[in-house]
C-alpha cells in the first residue's frame, strides 16, 4: 500500500509510491526509450488486453470493452502511485503523520494514433479528451475520501513522459495539495480585500493592455502569465468567472479545444516541438462554486533546467520577458 | 536592470533577468559542454583576467588579487540573475506588482582543481568553502536592502550547472523567498503550539529510532527527511539550535566540512556519481536568533524528472522508501 507523508515543517505531503516498488540498489535514471514496434505499445488498439479494464471509453456503437473500435480510452494506470482500495487509516509515527496512500491514478488515451499529438490532432478529438477529462472528474468527485482530481499531461521524455503514444493522466487525492491551497488561499485574500477574482481582474488587465494575450475568443483567452516562472509559460482561462471544470458547457468545450489546440501548436511552432508539462488547476472536488477561484489550465514548456536555486527558494529564474514571448507566439504562423 | 514580478494570486516573486538577454527567438535548451581545454575554464588559476575582480578570496600572503595564489575565490556572477547597484523602486503595472532586480549574484570558487569535486576534496578543503560561505553571508547582510543569502551548489548538467569546475553560489535577494517563508511560518506554528523546534524534535526522533540516519557526529546529523521529496534527498543539521549559519564557530565548521564530505561520498557510491542540487536554508539576514528555526542543508539528488504532477500539485512522488535509502547510504563504503 501507497503511503502519504506529510512533512511537520511545510504540511507538504509526499507519495511513498512502494508499490512502484523501485529499489534503490536498482535504481537507475529514467530514459526515453522510442519505440520502433508499435505492436509493444500497450496504448495501441489491438493491445487492450496488455492495460487494466477500461474505467471509460468513447467507441463506436457496435463495440466491445477493452477490444479496438474507441477514439478515447481511460484506464487504471497499471503502475499507480496510489490505491483506491482500502481505509485512509489515518495515524502518527512518533511525530510524523502518515495515512494510507487512497486515490485514483488514471491514464487518459487521447488517440488510438500513435504518432499524433494534441498540437496535431483535428480540433474535434481534442475536444473528446477534453469530455473525458470531464466526464472523470465527475465520476471521480462521487468518492466522497477523495478531496481533489489533478489532471496532467506530461508530454516528450524531459517532460517526464515514459510513453510516446498521446496520453493524459488524472490523480485523485485524499488531501488537496499544496500549490493548489497556496492559489486557493491568496485568492481569497485578494477577494476579501478587492471583492473581486484574482484571474478575473488578471483577464480584465491583459485584454485592455493585450500586451501578453496569445489567444483571444469569444469565451476563452490564452495568456503569458505577468510572473512568467518558465520560458514560453501560458495559460488558458475561461472569461466567465467559474471555478469549476466539470461546469463547462458543451459549445464551451469545442471551443476551449480549438484554443489549446492554437496554442500548443504556437509552442510547437515557436519552440520546435519542446517537452511541456500542462495541468488544470481547478477547485476541489464537492466544494460548491468558489466566488474566489476561477479554473485555468496551465501548460510549461520543459526547455531550462530548473537548478539549486529555485529548488530552494521556490523563486524563478526567468531568461526570457514574458510579453516578448507573448509576442513571438503570437507571431508563430499556424 | 532584471526586474522582480510578484505572481498576483500566490505572492510568489520571479526574476525577470533581461540582462541575460536570451531572446525568444534564439532560445536553446542549455547543454552539458564538458572542456577538455582547461585554458578555456574561466574558473582556471591563471585565467582570473577572465572574470569580475574577485570580493574574497583566500589565498597565499604574497599573492595578489586576481592572480593565482587562491585556494577558494568568489566573483561576482559575470551573468548575474540581479544587479547590485541601483534602488528597488517598487510599484505597480496596473494590478501586478514590481521591483527592481536589486541583489548580489555570487560564484565560490571551491578549488583551484578543475578536476576534483566536492565528495572527494579533502575535508580542510571543504572546511574551507564553508568558511567562504560563511564571510560572504555574513558581508551581505551588511547590505540593508538584503533580506536574504541563498547559498546553493548545482552538481552536474542536469543539476543545472553550467561550468564543470567545482563551485557554488550565494544569491542575495529583497526579499524572503517563498519556500523560506513556507518553513518559517510552518516551524512558527509548530512551536507556538509544542513550544519546541520542529527541526529539533525531528533531529530527536530520528536519533532515537535511528531509521533515517545516514552521519552521525558530535554536533552534526545527516538524515533521510521522513516526507522525502526527491529519491536519495538528505539534509544535514546542526544537533544544537541555532538558526543562522553565520554563527556556526570555528571547530564546528571542520565537523561539518566532514559529515558534509562523507555524506557526498555516500550519495556519490550510491548512485555513481549523480548530478545534484544543495542548498543552505537558514534565517532571514538581520533577524534576531529565532528560537522556532534551525538551519540545514537540503541536497537533493537529479536522478529522476520531476513531471506535471509535481508541476502542478507542490506533491511529490517517491519511488523509494526513505528508511531503505538512508540504510542503503549507510552501507556504502568510505
Amino acid at each position: 500500500m501507497p503511503e502519504l507523508r506529510k512533512d511537520p515543517i511545510v504540511g507538504r505531503w509526499v507519495i511513498i509510491s512502494t508499490e512502484r516498488a523501485l529499489r534503490p540498489n536498482n535504481f537507475h535514471a529514467d530514459k526515453e526509450e522510442p519505440l520502433t514496434d508499435l505492436s509493444k505499445c500497450p496504448f495501441e488498439p489491438g493491445n487492450e488486453f496488455s492495460t487494466p479494464p477500461e474505467i471509460l471509453a468513447y467507441r463506436k456503437p457496435d463495440s466491445k470493452p477493452d477490444e479496438p473500435g474507441w477514439w478515447v480510452r481511460v484506464i487504471p494506470n497499471k503502475y499507480p502511485a496510489l490505491r483506491i482500495e482500502g481505509n485512509i487509516n489515518k495515524h502518527a509515527d512518533g511525530m510524523y503523520d502518515v495515512m494510507n496512500g487512497i486515490g485514483a491514478h488514471e491514464i487518459i488515451i487521447e488517440t488510438p494514433n500513435h504518432n499524433e499529438e494534441m498540437a496535431l490532432m483535428p480540433e474535434t478529438q481534442i475536444k473528446e479528451v477534453l469530455w473525458a477529462w470531464h466526464d472523470r472528474i465527475i465520476d471521480l468527485a462521487r468518492d466522497k475520501r477523495l478531496k481533489y482530481a489533478m489532471v496532467f499531461k506530461n508530454k516528450g521524455a524531459r517532460a517526464g513522459a515514459t510513453l510516446q503514444h498521446p496520453h493524459s493522466q488524472i490523480i485523485a487525492l485524499p488531501v488537496v495539495p499544496l500549490h493548489v491551497q497556496e492559489e486557493l488561499a491568496g485568492a481569497l485574500q485578494y477577494y476579501q480585500y478587492k471583492d473581486r477574482c484574482v484571474f478575473c481582474d488578471l483577464i480584465q488587465q491583459d485584454l485592455s493592455d493585450r500586451k501578453r494575450v496569445v489567444e483571444d475568443t469569444e469565451h476563452f483567452i490564452s495568456v503569458v502569465p505577468f510572473a512568467q516562472r518558465f520560458p514560453f509559460e501560458t495559460w488558458i482561462l475561461p472569461k466567465q468567472h467559474e471555478s469549476d471544470y466539470a461546469r463547462t458547457t458543451r459549445n464551451d468545450i469545442l471551443e476551449l479545444a480549438g484554443v489549446l489546440k492554437h496554442t500548443l501548436q504556437r509552442l510547437r511552432g515557436a519552440l520546435d516541438d519542446p517537452p511541456f508539462n500542462l495541468v488544470l488547476h481547478m477547485s476541489p472536488l464537492n466544494t460548491e462554486s468558489l466566488s474566489h477561484y476561477h479554473w485555468h489550465f496551465e501548460i510549461m514548456p520543459r526547455i531550462t533546467h530548473t537548478a539549486g536555486f529555485e529548488r530552494g527558494t521556490g523563486f524563478y529564474i526567468n531568461p526570457t520577458i514574458p510579453e516578448e514571448t507573448a509576442q513571438f507566439l503570437r507571431e508563430v504562423q499556424l
